[in-house]
């Protein structure tokens, strides 16, 4: 018995990550001639993880960690058109269309039938309202939550305003740290949907999951038929 | 008859702009070698609006404005510690504690036991919510709305999420542009209490405003006297 679905958006409904990793290699190319990749890779990373309180997630802190890096990196040698590209980089991640996940719509307008749905995502907001307005999905969706990060505090926020008990609240992703545990550990239902490319630090958790109403499937498109075992009563669906 | 008071967050329940002339002074100083301070001034503002679009409000967006700003006004000499500090800025700007506007915290605690308050503000997701856990006035406030534009779409989006007539909905804020056309053009109602230093893009209004539900006060202690006029029904206060 569920009320609510609720999504992830990133790496869930469209390919995201990957937008991530092209900038990042151009990235590291423009610093080939100072840094080997490797290194460059684990300074970026160390930086966007001493930025992510002050910048949160989304394009323009990632822009802002880039450029802290590249200076650190080149002790202060990297030129002012160098730094302009990086920028160059922000506005064309911003403007990019991103491909759907294949099977996301499908799923989602089977589900919509039988469930209200939800969208939880972080990220900047502005940039994630654009994309789920270019992804052709928001039909589908009763809901959208935009969050500056998903912990079990903003979750059973969001619970709350909804009026939604826990164990009627389904929330699927690709993130173990971000859509799953904190959702189990409020004693909510959450489905795991392993994308190829999760960014390192979405998986880092560091207690064990609990097992109780956890479900993990390889596809979106195996989702109705996963929803039907949890929820019988999804009759509309044949 | 009102069912909701709303209130913008920057330069309304918090001093805000003058956090941004500080900085943008600084950020004068650093440029100062190379161009006067009213043609940075004015650069920057260009960058500022051009980007708008693609970063948003908000400190992060404005930092990327400020180097690209820098670069193109150096013609890329800026060097790289150069940059850092502005980035560097940007992070002393996320940390600073703002200081309340007069007489904010005393009009929410008197019209808050007479009406339900809601917070509309626009802005980086992360850093509006920090300013409004960190003002002490979250207490207050039943709804907090965070968007990434405030235009008359946003503002209907929202009285439609929380099943408000129009006519019922009371916005107050320092932005002409931002909290009072787009309220009045919904037929709701706006209280204008201007700000000393507004940012000019805030007031650039093209249309005249419509008089009708249209309120000015010099100050946020004159709220709760203008509320009983307009909505005689507050007779919790005296």
């Amino acid at each position: 018995m569920l009320d609510v679905i609720a999504f992830d958006a990133d790496d869930t409904l469209w390919h995201n990550e990957p937008l991530y990793i092209d900038i990042q290699s151009r990235f590291k190319k423009l610093l080939s001639s100072y840094h080997s990749s490797d290194w460059v890779d684990r300074k970026l990373f160390d930086t966007e993880m001493r930025n992510l309180k002050h910048f949160g997630y989304g394009i323009k802190g990632f822009t802002l960690s880039m450029i802290e890096t590249a200076i650190e990196l080149t002790e202060g040698r990297i030129s002012g058109g160098e730094i302009q590209k990086i920028i160059d980089y922000a506005r064309e991640m911003l403007e990019t269309r991103l491909e759907p996940i294949e099977g996301a719509e499908e799923t989602l307008a089977e589900l919509s039938q039988s469930y209200p749905l939800m969208i939880v995502t972080k990220g900047d907001l502005l940039d994630q309202e654009a994309k789920i307005a270019n992804s052709g999905l928001a039909q589908y969706i009763n809901n959208i939550e935009v969050v500056s990060h998903k912990t079990r505090e903003s979750y059973a926020a969001i619970l709350s305003k909804h009026k939604i008990e826990p164990h009627r609240f389904l929330m699927v992703g690709n993130s173990l740290k971000s859509d799953i545990q904190p959702v189990l550990e409020l004693g909510a239902r959450a489905v795991y949907i392993p994308y190829h490319l999760t960014w390192v630090h979405e998986n880092n958790i560091e207690q064990e999951l609990p097992q109780d109403g956890y479900y993990q499937i390889e596809n979106i498109a195996s989702l109705p038929e996963l929803v039907r075992k949890i929820s019988p009563n999804l009759n509309a669906l044949s």
